[in-house]
């Protein structure tokens, strides 16, 4: 079926810059080849020497041979990296020994076109689950002529080589200064379902050419991480592939970080989060069949944990997403999602406002409560739901789109 | 809007029997003008003096006024019932002070009329949530009425008052002998949408002339619960007002049991799980939009806690219940909703069959995998999927149903 693209869809890939010391280039293996499209489907990037890397994963117990991958070597390599492989149209989980020998070739096919090792190559694959491919060697051949086109990335083309449900490609820029020096940060990624925040949740690579000890890059990816892809959620369903990687070649003239108390990181966080959290957001904004981009504030809870907690079961209730998708502002269905999470709250101080319009304060339906005026903040693109639960410290906040019929349409016909 | 009756709906509501010591009567206060709707939307129930009942209800931390009343009455009251008064239309959940109105109004009328004790009283309301009633004797009204009218049941009658979002009414009746003495049970529920289990999910009550102490009604309905509506889903959101109450009059020739550990116990605790059961059936059977009724059965898992976990995450997933209303065994699904629970899994153990189309064995697609088997099994009404997922003891089983586009015209028309 072809897809409708998403209303938020951007009217061109936005620039990304030159990332001094990452190559890359794009191939057609032929997966959709079935579906009658001709598109890549493969990259490769190559990193300079000196490339440190941090990765967070899928928290899945069903994960994909790829994902396993990928933290053994992180473990192995201590962190340094020479070369990504990315496929779609095929996951590679659940497919047993096939999964692990088509790694094997694609990492022997890597290592030997690029002299590199092992354990400084990542893998990842998106796509059908449980289908093993039968040669081994169907993404691994696909390598050699990759390692000879292999030039300063077209962005939107690698980003496009690894869609899937996806109706546009998604990247996102950003800059910052270390100690004076200027740094670039380019990122992509891919995902549209099965997006629920559980560590990174769906495929997103960032590239930079700051110089960041990879013990530090893993601190602060982990930092940014859970205001971005841990606070987004489609469908309540969590990937078996989901990664999130950040390559950091110090090809820049700023210092190498080698503390994560150096104060000179923190322009560097900042800017990380925010190449994730834009990312994030293109991806709710992808998600299958979304109408509206939804952010469900939680506040006056017992923690920021519970207030994280309570903003996703809100944000992953099918009622209040279809009430959404609907312009209704349904509030009561708000409480009701609310009390499933089994989080503290305070009835008598429950608060609810969509946008500027107060629906619910201690407790009740309020005085003036307008109807009108709560759908009309719902007819709306993009709905703020604020809820404050009680009067505790804690806050936190969670991003989601709606429910509708394309998602249905999507998902009962990705497959076959 | 005007909803298309499930295709599972019975073609007529199943005969109840009489159940001595119990009276009914139903009426209409127009909750359902404003739709156009002439019908009743509430009903009363008497029970003779001597008669016991149990309750299991919201795990909701935002629970409805009724829900609370109802805990607190039997605490207080010892587990004695003399009447019951139900409302469809309006939940009275998220009412505040307006809520608590309402039910002390309407429990005055019931005492007065019926001239009973008002801890024997029992409340329920499902509806629209926070929507309080600005006149707080607006259901306590129809009672004297509703007390001039008791007759035996007319249990097709009661079945239909408290609908809401179902499209047929759900009754069911069960026999035992205890000690020799035939004994009956007549249940009747209601529940299409806001389904998910976590004690009670929904409205559903049961009657019986059997004599059981309310101590050992609570333990047996705690039993039942879990093999009934504590393991059913329709869309994984938990409602303010679920509500699952037994009655028994005693007023069979059955011997009263105070003993939990009586012997003569077993046959009606059978039976009560059986009528819970058939129950719980007809209210995933209509399931807002559903079209399939699929049961998921897990075995081989550490617990049985865990396996009713990855069970219930597997029949809560939406990509899931979307590919089977499609009539595709997307069984790579099944892999990634049952890793997303967390739970303890061996993949290398881990199979899959739709109804006996063995399509995944130890961790991969099996060697005589047969796509077109698999989706045959799915094109039927009933759907079993068996996930084995190491060699544990645990077993659990939950039942769903798919999840269509009528979902979605439900949900975003229900309110407005």
């Amino acid at each position: 079926m072809k897809l409708k693209t998403s209303p938020f869809a951007p009217e061109r890939f936005p620039d990304l810059p030159e990332i001094a010391g990452v190559r890359a280039a794009t191939a057609s293996r032929g997966f959709y080849a079935g579906r009658g499209l001709n598109r890549d489907d493969v990259f490769l990037f190559a990193f300079d020497d000196g490339t440190s890397c941090a990765g967070v994963f899928t928290r899945s117990t069903t994960a994909s041979a790829d994902v396993k991958w990928c933290r053994e070597a992180l473990k192995a390599g201590g962190g340094k990296a020479r070369a990504l492989v990315v496929n779609s149209g095929n996951s590679n989980a659940f497919t047993g020994p096939k999964g692990v020998l088509k790694n094997d070739a694609t990492l022997a096919a890597v290592t030997e076109a690029l002299g590199v090792s092992k354990t400084e190559c990542f893998l990842a694959a998106t796509g059908v689950i449980g289908e093993p491919l039968d040669d081994p060697n169907y993404v691994g051949s696909a390598v050699p002529a990759l390692a000879q086109a292999l030039t300063s990335p077209n962005w939107e083309a690698c980003a496009k080589a690894f869609m899937t449900t996806d109706t546009y490609p998604k990247g996102a820029a950003e800059r910052c200064d270390i100690d004076g020096q200027p740094v670039k940060l380019a990122g992509i990624a891919k995902g549209s379902g099965m997006i629920a925040p559980n560590m990174a949740t769906m495929l997103a690579y960032v590239f930079t050419d700051a110089a960041i000890a990879a013990e530090v890059l893993d601190h602060v990816l982990r930092e940014a991480v859970e205001a971005s892809f841990n606070a987004i959620t489609v469908d309540s369903d969590t990937s078996t592939s989901d990664t999130l990687m950040v390559f950091a070649t110090g090809a820049s003239q700023a210092p190498l970080i080698t503390d994560r108390d150096d104060p000179r990181l923190a322009p560097f966080a900042a800017a990380l989060t925010r190449i994730c959290r834009e990312l994030a957001f293109q991806v709710i904004k992808d998600g299958e069949g979304a109408t509206k981009f939804i952010t469900i504030h939680v506040s006056g809870a017992e923690t920021q944990q519970s207030a994280k907690t309570i903003a996703a079961d809100i944000a992953n209730s099918p009622l209040v997403k279809t009430a959404l998708a609907a312009g209704d502002a349904n509030w009561g269905r708000v409480v009701m999602a609310a009390g499933k999470s089994g989080e503290p709250i305070d009835l008598s101080e429950l608060s609810i406002r969509f946008g500027d319009v107060h629906v619910a304060e201690a407790g009740s339906r309020t005085a003036d409560y307008d109807d009108d005026a709560a759908n009309a903040v719902c007819a709306e693109p993009h709905i703020e739901i604020h809820v404050s639960v009680g009067s505790g410290p804690g806050r936190g906040t969670v991003y989601t789109c709606d429910l509708t019929h394309a998602y249905i349409d999507i998902n009962g016909a990705y497959r076959t």
